[in-house]
C-alpha cells in the first residue's frame, strides 16, 4: 500500500528533507480556500494573532519574506503592515500534522493588533469574568482599517 | 449610538473587568459552530497545535479546567488525553479582537501532537525544501487514534 506524504511526514526522523513542492502541494485549504496561520513574535514567543491565508498569500509571504494574509473581510489579499507600517517579517513557517494549518514566526514591526495593542489576544477569560490585558501602544486611529 | 461589546473591550484599558456571559455570547462561531483554539505551552511558549472548540467544548473546558475541543473528523467532543493520557490543562484562556479565535495557555502532559511529538509543527518549510524539525517521543502506536 502506497503511504500518503503525511504518513511519511508523520514517521521521518529530525533532520529528514522533502520536496517542498510536493508538501505544499498536500495542504488541506478549507472549503473557502483558506488555512489558518498563527502568527508568533520570534523573539518573544508571544502569539501576536491567527488570520488566513489562501495559496496565492502563501506563495508571496514565501517567496517576499513579508507575510501576506487573505483577507476574508475584504475580499483582497492583505498585505499586513502594508498602509500601517506594521509589517510581518518570515523568520520561520511550519505546517501542522494534518496539513490544514501554518504556524508562522515573525518579526513584528509595531503591534499587531488594529486596536493598537502589540497581541490580539488581550481578552482574558478568567472563571468569574473577563479582564483586558493588553495595555494599547499606538493611536488605533493611525491603524484602523489600514491594517 | 449604541458601541459593541466589541468596540467597548478594542478601547479599553488593561486591567478592565467585563462579564464573562457577555462576552462569551460575541464568540463569532463559524458557520459550523466552531473557533479555532491554539493550544500553546504555558511554560515554554511552543505553539503545541491547532484545533478548533464548539460552545459545548469551550464551556466544558473553562468549567473543568482539562482542555475539550471538537473533533471534527469524528463530530464528537474531544477530551484531549482522555485515551492517551497526554492532557492538557487550562492555565489561561484569551479571546482574540474580532472574537473569532482563541488562545490557550495549557500545561501539557507528554506529546501534544498524535505523532508522538511535543507539537504538531515539526514540518518546516524552507527556501528550498521542507524539514522535519521535531523529535518522537513517544511511539506513536500508543497515540494514534486515541488523542
Amino acid at each position: 500500500m502506497t503511504r500518503t506524504l503525511l504518513q511519511r511526514l508523520e514517521t521521518a526522523a529530525a533532520g529528514t528533507r522533502f520536496d517542498r513542492t510536493e508538501v505544499l502541494d498536500a495542504i488541506r485549504w478549507n472549503e473557502a480556500g483558506l488555512i489558518p496561520a498563527i502568527a508568533q513574535d520570534a523573539t518573544s514567543g508571544e502569539v501576536l494573532m491567527l488570520a488566513w491565508m489562501n495559496a496565492e498569500a502563501l506563495a508571496e509571504t514565501l517567496s517576499s519574506g513579508r507575510v501576506c494574509y487573505w483577507s476574508r473581510s475584504r475580499g483582497a489579499l492583505w498585505r499586513k503592515g502594508e498602509e500601517s507600517g506594521h509589517e510581518q517579517h518570515l523568520e520561520d513557517l511550519r505546517l501542522d500534522c494534518d496539513a490544514d494549518s501554518l504556524l508562522l514566526q515573525v518579526r513584528q514591526a509595531g503591534p499587531a493588533c488594529h486596536t493598537g495593542r502589540r497581541s490580539c489576544f488581550y481578552t482574558r477569560v478568567l472563571g468569574d469574568g473577563v479582564e483586558i490585558t493588553g495595555e494599547v501602544q499606538v493611536d488605533p486611529a493611525s491603524v484602523y482599517g489600514r491594517d
